[in-house]
Order: structure tokens, then C-alpha cells, then sequence
């Protein structure tokens, strides 16, 4: 199944509506995975071999602006300056647009602004790829549901289903092969003394992109046949922990999910190891406070940042152990 | 099964035999695991899950001296320092002598005298029950065989029973119930131009044993059930890569398997992560000069050190890239 024969499918006839509009203008938050999505059963239209369950930032994310350009070419604009067209991120983009009608009769300017650092572990491609899906729907009235935008999402980058709603969004694994059952999902319970305390220890880019890493880990892993296993077990007891308030086995559960993701790719070969000397050095603080009672967990993703978690009432205290981050209540922003 | 069990079937009516000789000097080396040692199918008799395969480290390893002492307790010395009968140092090898038989009758003088860290990942319990061991057969002239000695080595510290034999040396897991088929057995091939360099970045005692480690990964992780196939398929591939030879895939196949270890560590929980930020530094410093085309690998045991696997034509570099590195030739000392 080709991303094209999802895109006219779920289109149909509105595909070659000119924009009613004269600019679209969107936001998309960021997600964190807590129960991580690893592993792909079909890496054309990004389906996965598990469900995943994240955390909307809310204010942190992407926001796009669109509009008709009358340029022979894409203008593509990150953070308000031109992007090379010979870029990855100028080429990945323009492909998704591809995969829309529309643009085969236009050109586009779109600007994507970004307050989290581009591929550094943070899920950027996630909101950037859930606004410009956003956008085209504003933009050209589809007036589609948000089930539709999350599936048009995934196309291009497959966390990005989840970055179409705040708050904690499900992404259901599905199981047809056109990967219509395959997008998120609101979990209806919110949580508003949960807090995420970014450690950003390195804004470069990743070393090995997470599609490469899924892809190595998936062909060469021992544990990989493991993994979802280990999902299936975590997914259900995070959502009740999460009715329950039950912290501590919210943090253990995100905590050991995302371990056992870095145990897969450490087991790959070549190893995967995206932490850095100061990544350690803030796992081993984690481990120590909370060994000393501090109710403090933290979730990594495919770079070497860590984002601690931990509730409103150890704000004060925990900002004092760990000075240069940044901390977000996702549910009151 | 009872471990003095074990030293009785072993002993026989060997083991009431007064001291012939005045004072027994022996010398046992270390071990690196190429093929680690992780999990215990028994842990009182230190019997394995799986086999595994080592090299033994020269020079570097524990002399032991031992005698009769007319003292009312053992006396131990570590480095020709008496060691105070409330530490675990003590207390472990004092439990030890008290399987034999003749420790009922009389107490020991024993100097332990180790050129190796304590403690920190390099096998240092390894090659102190081997000479132990060793020194006991030698003082009452017990003449066992290696292959005994390699058992009741096992009985102190796993590794142990590999510590009887320079060179490569494989501990069969055996499948027997006391353990009379789980010892050490040497790979009868040689590898002259074969280098280990130590990377020594923490001689500190690590932060939970290996003993904790292996117990918690066993009870916890979601991979360690895939950990003995990792091992059964290793194990060939390692000593055919010797026998030919090829020290790409003995690399490779030695570092898979030890990330592969690491991997159900970082899985189990609490996560268990012996690196230390040098950890992480030289690691991806040996990723990037494999990558760049030198000959490189590494091994790492349940502790924060890295032994760095390359050839001899290479060593001038690698000692200039790692200036702070040991370079041990096992074969050649």
C-alpha cells in the first residue's frame, strides 16, 4: 500500500479544493512517549508493531503557517529563515507535501516555527508533521476529523499521530495493512500536578536518526522479539495508574518502558547508545534521590535527553537539584 | 545440594591429610569473559545458566600464600595488610575455608596479594578462589586434578572455576544437579598477537554487585529469557572466529555479547547501569575509530571498566589514542 492511496482515500473528492482561505496559521504540541513506540510493522506507511501511549507538551511544539506561494518552488522556512532546498528537512517536507493533490497545482510557503530543538530527541518531526497536517486542513477547509488528520500524520513521521491532541493520547497499533485502524486517540483523564522536567544535554543532532536506530534494532537485536511483549505488559497498567494517581507505578512503568527500549538498542549491532557522559550523570541522580525517597522518575527517548517526572508538590526541590531544566505542567499549560 | 558436599565427594579421604609442606605460594590469573557469565541455574553452588568463555590475563591476577596459623582465627592479609574480620572480604573467605574439612582442625595465615583493583569489573573474587584453591591443594598436597579444582573454585565465586588456566578457557554450564560437569575447561588455541588494553576510568567498588545484578535482571528483565539463546549462539561463532583467526567477528561476537549482557541489565528493575561518563566516552570513541576503519572492540564486565580488544600491529595507535590504557599481550606474558 502506497502513502498516496491513504492520502486520496481519505480526501476523496476534496482533494483539489483551491484554499478558501488566504493563510492557515496552527499549532501542534510535542509528545513524549511514556509506553514508547519502537519498531515498525510497515515502514512505507509507518505502522507499528505496538500500541503507544504519550504526553502532549502543551505549549511546547510546532507552529506552522501556510499559504499558496506563487514561487516556481516550495518556500519552506524554519524558525522565520529560508531552508536550503538541498536539506533533509526541506526534502522530507516537500515530499509529504507530495503526497497531496493539491500539490501538483501549487506551490506552498510554509513556515515552521519551533521551540524545541530540531532532532534532538524531543519529538520535533512529531508536531512538525502533525501542523502541517493541521494546516493543509485549515487551509482548505477538509473540515476532516481529527482521526483522519492523526492517520495523515503518521505518514509522515509516526509519533506525529499523537501530536494532534494535548494530554495523554493513545496510538493504537491497528491492524489492517492500510493502516486505517492505526492513530491516536484521546485518553480521557488528566493530570494536572504531573509535571516533565526537560534535562536538554545536548541540542546537536542524534547521531543515528530513530528510523535508522528502529531499523537496526529490529534486524539485529536479540531482545527485540521481546519488546512487544514487554508493551502489551506496560500499556494497560500505565492507564490505570493513571486513573489511580498512582505515581510511583506511572513513573516505574514509564521509567523501565523506555530502559527496555536502550536495552534493545544497546543490543543491536552496531550498539545504539544515544546517551552522553551528562545523560548518565542525571540517570545516576535520579536513582539516587529516589532511592532516597524523592518521587522522581525520568523517560528518555532515542537521543540523550532526559525528561524527569515527578508531581507539582517536589517542584521546588527538585528544580533545586537540577538547575538548567526546564520544567512544564503538560495538563496547565 | 549443600557446597560441602561437593568439597566431601571431591576430597574423599583426602581432605583430613595434615599440612606436608610449611608454606603454599601459588599464582592464579584474571579472567575477561568474552562470552559472559549471566544468571544462575543454582545459586548456592554458583552453577550457570549457560557456558560461557574467557581469557585469562597473564601476570594480572591474585598470588596467595598460605600456612598453617597458630592463631585462635584466620589470619588474612590483602596486599600484605590484615584485613579486619567484620569486612566482607574477610568474612567471604573465611566462610569459604569453612567448607574444607581441614579448617575445623586448625586456622590459616592467608596472603592474598592482588595487582588487580578490588572490586571494580576485573574478575579480582575470579582469580582469588582460583588461588585459594589452589594453595589449599598445593599446602596438603592434595593432587587433584584441574578440572576439580575448577569445580571447587565455582563454589566460591562463579568465574572462579575459570581462573585455573592462562590462556582461553571455557566453563561447560553443565547439566547436572551438584555440579560435578560445570567447570573450566582450556580452548586448546592460542592467539599470540591477541591484545587487551585495561581502560581503567573508576577503581571504586561498584554501586550494586554483580551478584544483586545478575539476581535482579533474572527476576525482572523482559530480555533475559532470550539472554541463554544470545549465549548458544555466540559461544560457536567465538571459538571458530579464534580458530580462524578472524578478529573481526571475535570482536564483534565479544562485543555484542557483553552490550547484550549490558542490555538486560539497563531492562531490569530498578535499571542497573555500571557505565560512568568515561564509560560512554570510550565507548564512542572506539565506535568512531572502528568506524574510520581501525580494528577495535571491547568488552565490558558488571563494572564501569572497558577491556579494548585489538591486535598487535595496532597497538603503537591505540595506546596513542587511549594514553592512559594498560596493553596486556595475554599469550606473550
Amino acid at each position: 500500500m502506497k502513502k498516496t492511496t491513504v492520502v486520496t482515500t481519505i480526501l476523496g473528492k476534496k482533494s483539489n479544493k483551491l484554499p478558501d482561505q488566504d493563510v492557515a496559521s496552527v499549532f501542534a504540541p510535542t509528545n513524549i512517549a511514556l509506553c514508547k513506540y519502537w519498531g515498525k510493522r510497515d515502514s512505507e506507511l509507518n505502522l507499528p508493531v505496538t500500541s503507544s501511549f504519550s504526553l502532549s507538551l502543551g505549549k511546547k511544539g510546532t507552529k506552522t503557517e501556510l499559504k499558496v506561494s506563487d514561487t516556481a518552488y516550495d518556500v519552506i522556512l524554519l524558525n522565520n529563515k529560508e531552508v536550503d532546498s538541498s536539506s533533509e528537512f526541506y526534502k522530507r517536507l516537500a515530499a509529504f507535501l507530495d503526497l497531496f493533490p493539491v500539490h501538483r497545482a501549487m506551490r506552498f510557503y510554509v513556515n515552521t516555527q519551533s521551540n524545541i530543538p530540531t532532532a534532538a530527541g524531543l519529538a520535533s518531526s512529531a508536531s512538525g508533521f502533525a501542523a502541517i497536517v493541521m494546516a493543509l486542513n485549515q487551509l482548505f477547509c477538509w473540515g476532516l476529523s481529527y482521526q483522519k488528520l492523526s492517520i495523515l500524520a503518521r505518514l509522515g513521521s509516526g509519533s506525529a499521530c499523537r501530536s494532534i491532541w494535548q494530554g495523554f493520547v493513545e496510538w493504537h497499533a491497528g491492524t489492517q495493512n492500510n493502516g486505517m485502524d492505526s492513530y491516536g486517540e484521546p485518553f480521557p483523564h488528566t493530570w494536572p500536578e504531573l509535571c516533565m522536567g526537560l534535562c536538554i544535554v545536548s541540542t546537536k543532532e542524534k547521531y543515528i536518526s530513530s528510523r535508522e536506530a528502529m531499523k537496526r534494532t529490529i534486524e539485529t537485536s536479540p531482545f527485540f522479539a521481546e519488546w512487544p511483549n514487554k508493551v502489551n505488559m506496560d500499556l494497560p497498567i500505565l492507564k490505570q495508574a493513571i486513573i489511580n494517581k498512582d505515581f510511583h507505578l506511572f513513573g516505574k512503568v514509564s521509567e523501565s518502558n523506555a530502559m527496555s527500549m536502550h536495552a534493545t538498542m544497546l543490543s543491536a549491532w552496531p550498539p545504539i547508545h544515544y546517551a552522553v557522559p551528562e545523560t548518565i550523570l542525571i540517570m545516576k541522580k535520579v536513582w539516587e534521590l529516589r532511592q532516597q525517597g524523592l518521587p522522581l522518575y525520568f523517560t528518555q527517548d532515542a537521543g540523550p535527553n532526559l525528561k524527569l517526572l515527578f508531581l507539582e508538590k517536589d517542584k521546588e526541590q527538585i528544580q533545586q537539584y537540577f538547575t538548567s531544566i526546564e520544567i512544564l505542567q503538560p495538563f496547565l499549560e
